[in-house]
């Protein structure tokens, strides 16, 4: 009995290796966007062809919330700082009458939302400055280890999508450097892309806070200062991906209007280019949202995907599956 | 005849070929620096050793001007601003009777050292910016393919340290990433330094000027503004680290003060640790220079190496060639 269990698993384990090895996009279905993905790549590597790139020139660049991760109901790293306001409150008295702290104290959406962008500003720089680099890195790996989506009650890190985790195998499997370009925190996105994306930290780029060298009873340390450093997000991302990468991106994936300078400094440069869209169009099984969205918005790169010759990946229609299947145990 | 040569060929190259395999650095004498050096990365990546590091955190950085090439008499990029001064002086007729531009045009080398590190910020901003990224990197290539060393009149690009080219590719086939972290600027050594060093333009850091991305006639590009964005020196370099790399390297290579830092940062870290300064004490094969020096200079980190158990390699007695040997034709 043990033997045919062990050979049923072993012939169930081929199987699903010689799939994989037949179809390395497994929860894409077969459509425009799997099939636009497919045969780029097989024109930029296919070794005396005219769209042939060099594997130091297949540059490949992902937004990260909405595009590898769910941005919905609210950003991670903004679910990460209202933690950390509530965390912090004790020695902070004043936040009980200063907005927007109150307001999270409060659990007040609508007078975290009247906050604005201001708002969210100043809960980032109370939150994420004033502590050195590696006290930082430690804080956002014990968050993110447990903090669970306030929807489907799962680990941030698996409100990941399937799809994309599989394009971003695929493009490496074919000699791609996969770049994450995002404009939320680039050192709360390092702790665990590596682990997740396979994306290692010198291949995020994102916003960022000011560092201070310093000297601490003889121990250097890198304190992260409340003053912006760079915000990596829409004219932001080319600039971004210039000062960081130093190359034009072959290939761009994307999901918002924050993404669309992203993807047309992608699309612009010569020979054969890939701009990527990913629509949230699936409200059954994620959420549908686009043009009049606060979070995520996606107008311009509706109206100007066609023409551009950009695709669109919809959710629903060209993902078998959105995020990966975790054991009913977890 | 010629079937002898040929052979005779063949065993030569084969001759070299073990030699390389039997020595990866051929042209470090058998002294303390080599011996520090190998006998590191022999720990950090001996499987199951106690100092054992897995190859995604071997990250080494490498200064680049007086370290992997030469920074006397003066700086590669300052040779390049002066030469660019004097190409655009036509469309400059103000430039004769400005400082530091007059000393430039004038050939004036005390007037132009009066103007001081002012002065020398005044000719990069001026000689490199107004134009797109693309353009200053068309720029730079076919300056670096054409410029010749004042003294030596060799090309900038064989007046790299080979020792220095072996080490980079020895650290590489250890499963090290090798990023240069330069003071220079980042996009004037990003156009040669895959070629030269084979170091791609994602591992290179270095200062900056602020881009701005605009769309002219429906074609973006990235104009280079001239404002500064980031000097890479000193305190700057483990924040240039940080922002860029977002991982603590394991072994830092420099030549003078202005990498203290660096080197200070990298040490600090946990575990096997490996920093290195290349001393300049090699006047009648390349030059010698250190506490008195304008440029390069060398008093703190000649100091402290000792006590903070820093490696001080000596291009005079640690070295048995300086730059690579190349045809007499060339």
């Amino acid at each position: 009995m043990v033997r045919k269990l062990t050979l049923a698993a072993a012939f169930m384990l081929a199987v699903a290796a010689r799939a994989w090895a037949a179809d390395p996009l497994p929860s894409w279905n077969d459509g425009g966007a799997r099939r636009a993905i497919v045969s780029f790549v097989e024109r930029v590597t296919k070794d005396g062809g005219p769209d042939y790139v060099p594997p130091a020139e297949r540059i490949a660049v992902f937004d990260n919330d909405g595009t590898l991760w769910s941005e919905q109901p609210t950003y991670g790293q903004l679910a990460f700082a209202i933690d950390r306001v509530n965390a912090l409150a004790p020695s902070h008295s004043e936040w009980k009458a200063t907005q927007p702290f109150k307001a999270v104290l409060d659990g007040d959406a609508k007078a975290l939302g009247a906050a604005g962008e201001r708002g969210l500003l100043q809960l980032v720089m109370a939150t994420h400055a004033g502590i050195t680099a590696e006290e930082f890195d430690q804080i956002v790996k014990a968050w993110i280890a447990t903090a669970r989506h306030p929807k489907t009650g799962r680990l941030y890190t698996d409100m990941v999508y399937q799809p994309m985790l599989e394009l971003l195998a695929y493009l490496r499997a074919n000699g791609f450097k996969t770049f994450i370009v995002s404009g939320g925190g680039v050192e709360f996105m390092r702790p665990w892309a590596e682990r997740v994306y396979g994306v290692p930290p010198e291949q995020v780029v994102g916003s960022s806070v000011r560092l201070k060298y310093e000297v601490r009873g003889g121990q250097p340390v890198l304190l992260r200062l409340p003053e912006l450093n760079f915000i990596d997000d829409r004219e932001g991302k080319p600039v971004g991906i210039q000062q960081h990468i130093g190359r034009r991106p072959i290939a761009a994936f994307g999901n918002s209007d924050g993404d669309f300078q992203m993807l047309e400094w992608t699309a612009a440069g010569r020979g054969a280019r890939l701009a990527v869209i990913v629509h949230h169009d699936d409200a059954a099984r994620e959420a549908a949202y686009d043009r009049e969205s606060r979070i995520g918005r996606l107008a311009r790169g509706l109206d100007e995907a066609g023409p551009r010759g950009w695709v669109v990946a919809s959710m629903k229609k060209d993902w078998k599956l959105v995020f990966p299947e975790i054991p009913a145990s977890k």
